[in-house]
């Protein structure tokens, strides 16, 4: 019933800032460590392997440049080879129960955790990953990241703010944009608000102008809404084509990779309430003209609003 | 930055359908059980207690009606003394390492899960709670429930569906919200898409005309989010006043009940996107005036249609 979430790996042209002019020293990856790990993640478990923080040593250059913390041209830290493969299977956070549902992420999904604009470091990565649940996943998963070309970045980074959406990994953050979908268009109680609005604006000498700013809502709303289905961030494992101007597509990515995949569904969800709530108010106003005139002047007057809408697109 | 979220206890007037119409057999504590507990929550683990679930010796009348299962005036289960005190703390789902967030769960929201609409039977509501984690967590639960006048009510009761908001609690759901909210307001691309959407609409003939569309969209928009920022749903431990008619609120308050208050506050952030989306290319559209003309007419423009805006209300 939702539509397929569209899928693109597409880097950010504006990459590539966040990270340090200088050389970084060795010391930089011991930063965030004491305090990332100190409290525990999950309800009092405190398993993650501090072996996922520990120093790496990096092969130095006689410029100072860090091979293992450069970008490429999509702005992207590392040099993975194979994005769309799965990295690893994580169980989702707000699965209850009888739906033990697991996530799988993708190489390009860790790639993209680690890069601007969010920049996970390591013990965040490894509470995304929910490696804490496992004896040596912190090791594992530093072996790992290196393996597919990943070395972990540090050092002061400019990181985005942690807050809740960030410990969900993309295939969980869809699953709640669309699960928060399903509740707007099956339970928001659009009819209810609009005939709650349409009593506050009953003046029949206002019902015409009030039905085309209700007409012009829609149609403003709708091209929004079409705006944002026509986004094609990177998610997941596959690369459609673009659709938008890569300007105007960069900026949507950017939104994404701060959500995972989240932001851009979610404000569609909550648009259908709001478009629900129109059609509703709609119907509602026709309903009032029908009874102001008692005859068919409101179907009349129906046809040529929406004339007058269609002829505006 | 964010208005406090209003709280109310407030019951659903329409509540009381989905008990079951007869006396209900002891065995009806069973039906979910087997199904509930198969699976494991929160990665593989499955150490619900299955205590919670046990069939408990229910009292029975002469008439067969039971008292544990029976609704008070607000469509609520139970015969609940003290809705405002806490009932427990529960681990955020979505917390990661250093932010050890638990949130505070209230003997009221304990008994607006086990109500319709949502009616969580006692493996969810366990699930929710995260008893699963304790040993005893299970055995605990019921006899805590118990103990407050809450006996788990059981049977086929007609209850909504499980998604994956079902899992978060109160506390978690208003943090999610505010947390979307913080994104969307902060991160959206609300000048970029506005920037966007302006040159797909640059007719000069047609300018006014979508300014006029666009302030009728402000207008419209504000009013539905002045709607919800009035509802008043049952939330926490708080009985703030009603300022909705009970007719409209009670459908808002059903919407909260399904979403745990995280859709309210969820609609008005992605609103938020769309209202800077709405100012931004009303900046955008004065530029063009200015361009177009080239000299003080877009800013007579621009006063003329805020007057015309300001008249509206």
């Amino acid at each position: 019933e939702y539509p397929a979430v569209p899928r693109l790996l597409h880097g950010l042209p504006d990459g590539g800032h966040g990270l340090p002019d200088g050389p970084l020293g060795l010391h930089g990856l011991g930063h965030h460590s004491l305090e990332d790990i100190q409290a525990a993640d999950d309800g009092g478990m405190n398993l993650l392997d501090q072996s996922v923080i520990k120093k790496v040593p990096i092969p130095s250059k006689a410029n100072g440049a860090l091979p293992a913390l450069s970008m490429n041209k999509d702005g992207l830290v590392g040099g993975v080879t194979n994005p769309g493969e799965v990295f690893c299977s994580v169980p989702g956070r707000l699965s209850l129960l009888s739906s033990t549902s697991k996530y799988k992420v993708t190489v390009g999904e860790v790639q993209r955790r680690l890069s601007p604009p969010e920049c996970l470091n390591a013990s965040l990565l490894g509470g995304v990953l929910r490696r804490a649940k496992s004896k040596n996943g912190g090791r594992c998963l530093r072996e790992r990241l290196e393996k597919i070309g990943l070395n972990l970045p540090a050092g002061r980074r400019k990181a985005a703010n942690v807050t809740l959406l960030t410990s969900l990994v993309e295939g969980e953050a869809v699953h709640l944009a669309r699960d928060f979908g399903y509740v707007c268009e099956t339970e928001f109680p659009a009819k209810a608000a609009a005939e709650y609005l349409c009593r506050q604006h009953s003046d029949p000498a206002e019902l015409h102008t009030r039905k085309n700013m209700l007409l012009a809502t829609k149609q403003i709303c709708k091209e929004f809404a079409d705006l944002m289905a026509q986004d094609r961030s990177p998610l997941g494992n596959s690369r459609p084509s673009l659709i938008l101007e890569p300007g105007v597509q960069s900026c949507l990515t950017h939104f994404s990779l701060i959500t995972h995949g989240f932001g851009g569904p979610a404000i569609c969800a909550a648009l259908t309430a709001f478009q629900n709530y129109l059609v509703e108010s709609l119907k509602g106003l026709d309903k009032m003209f029908l009874n102001s005139t008692g005859n068919g002047h409101a179907a009349a007057d129906s046809k040529a609003a929406e004339k007058e809408a269609k002829h505006r697109k």
